[in-house]
């Protein structure tokens, strides 16, 4: 019998305390979306000026203001960690944005896996800083007549190939193609192309400034979970690296109610909130950390044990 | 017959030079453990009085000194690299602790090994800043009964789940329980609980207002080395990248003495300081840079060579 | 028919933009290579002169000054992402140099392989910023009679094992001995030796001051394309995550002349500019973004599927 999923009991298990939570105060950066000028620039001008305390304290919070608001570049590739690829383009970025903090997400993407890429930008877009730039590069037809391009959405940027790897957020984005500079190596535009644009985008230099407008980036010509009556025709999106078998069904299409989701020859109507819900050998489903409905089992790979693939057709029963 | 330990002969192999090696001054941050005001908070209650010469001054001593006690995050998980799960919890505290420096100790934990988490964890402790907040988060049951703590021990924080991952730093552990936010995805401790706590904790807030009061941390019911006469029952703790076999057995247990170690059917005698003293397929023994003797063998898996596991018993006889 | 290298149509397929491509200023770093004092330092020594709005002025632009020209050290080990070799080092440069940004370059650099280490370190070395601090440790004989050493080379800096890892910029190289302190780990210089030097240098001492003068450092007994008459003998120098099998020979060798490249009984007269234009299983050849030859092939391992290895010889004949 399907499992009625619980939220009201999303909180039984909450961990012992007698004080009150923290009050965590909104994020200083969540407002420095759009591009302003950085501290050391506007300091250099205001340096020109009569020095007075007053012109120091006014430089001064400028640079405050250009700390506290520091870009973030986050890096995104296919680039494996064995080479010098993610050094190189690291290094140039070190080089134009001496003030961004670079953050690695990943450069473990199976090599030319765009779609695994445009995944994990989804899951990781929204819990940046506003402001943040994220140089995504897996880049199969690099040099080939795939274009450049630089974009905004939802107060962050982005900046790679135009090849699919921005399809989750592609929606809301305004986006900008990019030149090719004459010397940049042609099977290297993550460090010759890209980076160098990141590097001004974090430095406050704006999208219009970037490049030309261009389309809307190219999506992937993925299907789309479909509802017909009480079933709901789903896919696997994403295999993670426990196994667990994301699909493309988010927790809303479900309201709430039981359900029951057979993956070829497996099926499973335990719907569980963690995975150590799970028995041993167990097939369950549950709601992940992106807020999809995901396959997984307990302490082991799902997609192995049951032979579930990435694009693997799910239906997926409203009991 | 067994080689004897030559302490006396640690620097027999120093390298050339003919000026006195560099004066390193103590490390800047090495008193920053307590919590203190973050410069920018405090600079912005001084904007507030009277713009002068003293005050600016006053501020930007602040500041410099918010910089110079820069609070280190470090992360260790089980996440891997390929998906988004690492770049979500550094997004969080990209936004909630800006300031902080975030440094990737491993992500590559073996999934859900929380032993192998926990000795990583001790071998890294006392080399970061006072003042560093170890995010730990192998959490395989994340979601359960199992608590969620914050730490302090010997100047520096941890936080994570409560499942023995903190064993080797817990005998002079301070812990706090977490309460866990109700909007918190059951699933993903690691972003919506811990990095939060562990941003407030790098922002100067104190244990005590991050949770109430808890037991000391649990310990992984590990097997501790037994001294019979002159013989020491040990184990095998921890199989490093190099196919290293670190045993639970400090040097200091060997007084110095010549030491005999079998594992199973195989065994040595030859305790030497550095792996290039092994020759070809030998087993060796040596203190490791933990402190604690290790069987190892050169440019090879000693592990896979000679078929020892983690867990497995050792005898080491004394000379 | 050997294909002729295009050099005029490199551009062909630029990019669509109406607007001038961005102008980027040279990186602010690059004249950053000689030692200076870092702001801090000096801020502490003008705060004992007395207040005024002018010398709150100076030590102001002091700071911005040492923020602009922020050291980076930039890691290239082969420790692997398991264990606590990496956090120990990073803890370390942390505590000795907390101004300094830490990047991670690479640490999977297969064990002990000295020579690929020393191939990453050329293709990333000139794309940092002038004054970066490399600390390269690929160190199998640790401890033994080899010596550590620091160097100087083209603005950069770089610290490690004298063992053939500093290859390719070993030409150029003013190079010191290091003192092997004391209670240093015989078998973790990484941690105790190279990491401390490695933050004296980011925190601005002079090589004169981190050890004696040595010999230049030690090269790698690497054979040398040689050209005889229309034929250059080469040979495969690295082979990266995709399976590319990079050569020993520069652009420059080709003189932009058309090429057959033979590697044992496979051969190709393809010189393309990017790997798009290969063909499904076809073998390759192009200039790669270190200015390479190297054999490649569409979406797969040009390694593994048509059994190429280091240190093969190659053919490489001039049409």
């Amino acid at each position: 019998m399907p499992t009625a999923m619980a939220p009201a009991e999303t909180n039984r298990r909450i961990a012992p305390a007698r004080r009150a939570p923290l009050q965590i105060a909104p994020a200083a950066a969540s407002n420095a979306s759009g591009p302003r000028k950085i501290g050391r620039m506007s300091t250099e001008a205001a340096a020109r000026s009569v020095p007075s305390a007053r012109s120091t304290l006014a430089r001064f919070d400028a640079d405050i203001c250009s700390c506290s608001h520091m870009r973030v570049i986050a890096l995104l590739t296919d680039f494996g960690t064995r080479d010098g690829y993610v050094g190189a383009m690291k290094g140039v970025l070190a080089v134009r944005a001496p003030h961004a903090c670079i953050v690695d997400i990943t450069h473990d993407v199976p090599a030319g896996d765009v779609q695994h890429a445009a995944w994990v930008l989804k899951t990781v877009w929204s819990h940046f800083p506003a402001g943040t730039v994220f140089l995504a590069v897996v880049d199969p037809g690099v040099g080939s007549a795939r274009p450049a391009i630089a974009l905004g959405a939802e107060d962050r940027f982005a900046v790679g190939p135009d090849n699919g790897i921005f399809t989750f957020v592609a929606d809301s984005a305004r986006a900008v193609s990019l030149a090719i500079p004459i010397d940049a190596s042609p099977v290297f535009h993550g460090r010759d192309v890209f980076a160098p644009v990141a590097a001004s985008l974090a430095g406050g230099v704006s999208l219009e400034d970037i490049g030309a407008p261009a389309e809307s980036p190219e999506r992937l010509p993925l299907p789309r979970p479909e509802r017909r009556g009480e079933v709901i025709e789903a896919h696997v999106i994403h295999i993670d690296r426990f196994g667990n078998c994301v699909s493309d069904v988010p927790a809303a299409m479900l309201g709430g109610r039981p359900v029951r989701v057979e993956a070829g020859a497996v099926r499973t109507t335990r719907l569980v909130r963690t995975y150590a819900e799970a028995r041993e050998g167990e097939l369950v489903a549950l709601i992940n950390s992106a807020g999809h409905l995901e396959l997984a089992t307990r302490s082991g790979a799902a997609s192995e044990r049951f032979g579930i693939r990435r694009g693997a057709r799910l239906l997926v029963r409203l009991g």
